[in-house]
């Protein structure tokens, strides 16, 4: 075969124990068989989209752009918000329009999308508790199927996004929080779009250059600190071998964050570390 | 392709860390290497028929009607129980006859059945301890592979059948029972077939008539009481965003059955409600 | 289609909340975009190579041959630590060279294995902290594309290996260890290779006969004892419901391993047993 088999992700706050999940899967394999479905997760904790929308930020682009990404983070099923559908040209999206796809729409300026106001594409009757079940997956198949964008709603040109946790850029230094302590108790924070230049020398580059007045900064990671509550850590490793097991260090993640880890420990445990800790990143400037 | 790849769906207690799901998928791929495995649950409480019983009979009709079930909660595992595999027109099923297959056969007047007792199509020397990987999975594999359920046992004419927890259907009111909690702290009862005639109008229609006194009922949802514990709740609602955050609501769920919520909170724990409460539905029938 | 699609299982300790395993998948797709993924585990403690190699032991055997099985348990990432592909004749496996692989080494006499030090097959830019994602995924991708194991890196005829618990063997015992305590509480031992002969009769096999003094032992089953802590446990039984619900039993479990469990109960959880705990297994020899 030439071509690629459609691809659906699902994302959601459903847990594994009740079955929501596979019965999604139900729906969509019925009008869409020969997609191939991939969890991302279903253990966003219930109802927060803040954590929704970073895990999909950070996983999206890793999957073809043909992939139609399922997110059911959706406290406000049945009531006011509106349901979406959201193409752009690394990843298609159905979701309800409660800023679960902020994180996408940050990294993809260009972008279409439709409110889902078309019920020839939903299943017969959808309750009104459960529209992963009865709205979203049957779309999501749809457009699996080939069915074009502008067929399943109406256009909208704006979309909700969350509010962003502070980031302050100065010449010496980078203010941001922890947005999100992942299974090992690593604290990710939003201080991202760090990366290694050599093996000493780390870049720091805005994705809106024109809105941070500092632009593209360049500083030595031996003589960084990265401080948070009562802590200090010097430098800035590559990964977490580099101090001894059980010590904390302060590293660039995976996907170009600062993040704060413990060897073969747990930083947030060891450390008391919470999701919107300050946290900050000091340094000497070296030129770009 | 014009026909559908056969779906084996998974519903096991077996949790999600020892790989013993993982080791059936591996058992049923290398019979039948074009089968789509979908998850329901692998997170039933250990040896909780009852529970998976209801999260299949909620899933099951999800997926297309050429769907295998496999179905491995089995507490009797090398003992005197039966493992049985049941064809009905929604759905097939392999499973251990201790009453699992329960509320899909509720729905399914019509079925056939056979008992597993053709070593043929099982793995050579089975163990005595784990059915799901050395029988249930092969013959799931066989079945997809278009083996004939008169093929796989011999036929068999009765099947267990849980217990149901009781339901008791007035002109004025219907007393039920918690069944479930789910994932949120919804508290799922046994008071079913409820649904919206209109905004104002909920309709209650038993599923065997003829036993049921009362026949069908219909009712203002607005002047509906649900009581369980010391609690009272006024009026039924469609979603849970119709009341403040944090307030608890009794509402008609995704399967059409009384539930019990808190929105965007936990109600099994704000509310202390457990699987077994009683809770009765109280309402001034309209007429149906 | 005459042939089996390729199949990539997945054993990490990513969890289930932070979608790891899902960017895993998506890199995958994207490079082979007709393989079939199954998860083993993503539930191993962080970091237990140990847990790790125990499981992929029990579980490898049971996929088809041709089957990539991709570990990511990973303490040592971006260190010094080497990255592997190994071939054996009952799987294929891309892991680091850290140990995880033990249980499969001591059941596969014959291997061959690659370091991956061929950056072609990596992703750009491979972060230093998630190799699961930047390295291991797109190899075992290539693999499962055809690409020959020697073309993903430079042969090594040496692998690390965990160290193996005690496991002692006399002509009327054998004193082991508990490995593993699973889902339902049954605590799995290394005190393997034991099989039913008859209803009453169990054979004990050594992997390597030449090097336990004893070679092949039976015994009668109904006179064997086990023992560990202060417990005593008289005769070895072939499943759980031959003891009374609640009560414990010694079997053997469908890996062919002594395993201590109760029936419909916990056993780790009623009689405090821990992974190392001393395990005994005593018998009179009936002469093989």
């Amino acid at each position: 075969m030439a071509h690629s088999l459609p691809i659906i992700t699902l994302l959601t706050d459903f847990g594994d124990q009740d079955g929501y999940a596979g019965v999604m899967k139900g729906v969509i394999l019925t009008i869409a068989p020969h997609v191939r479905l991939v969890d991302i997760s279903h253990q966003i904790k219930p109802q927060d989209i803040q954590q929704a929308a970073h895990i999909l930020g950070s996983a999206y682009r890793y999957f073809p752009p043909h992939t139609i990404h399922l997110v059911v983070v959706d406290p406000g099923v049945g009531g006011q918000r509106r349901a979406i559908a959201l193409e752009t040209p690394r990843g298609r999206f159905v979701a309800p329009d409660n800023g679960v796809l902020t994180d996408v729409l940050l990294q993809e300026p260009s972008w279409q999308a439709v409110m889902l106001d078309k019920p020839d594409y939903w299943l017969p009757n959808p309750s009104y508790t459960f529209h992963g079940r009865d709205i979203f997956s049957p779309v999501a198949a749809h457009l699996a199927n080939g069915v074009p964008l502008h067929r399943l709603g109406s256009p909208v040109d704006e979309l909700i996004l969350l509010e962003q946790p502070p980031l302050e850029v100065l010449p010496n230094a980078i203010r941001g929080q922890v947005v999100r302590i992942d299974r090992f108790g690593n604290a990710l924070t939003n201080i991202m779009r760090l990366r290694w230049i050599d093996e000493r020398t780390v870049e720091f580059q805005p994705l809106n250059p024109s809105l941070i007045p500092t632009g593209t900064l360049r500083f030595d990671a031996r003589k960084a600190r990265v401080t948070f509550g009562w802590h200090t850590l010097n430098g800035l490793h590559q990964t977490y071998s580099q101090v001894p097991v059980g010590q904390p260090t302060a590293l660039i993640g995976s996907t170009d964050g600062l993040e704060i880890a413990v060897n073969q420990g747990n930083a947030a445990d060891a450390l008391a570390i919470k999701v919107r800790d300050t946290v900050a990143l000091l340094f000497e400037p070296t030129g770009a």
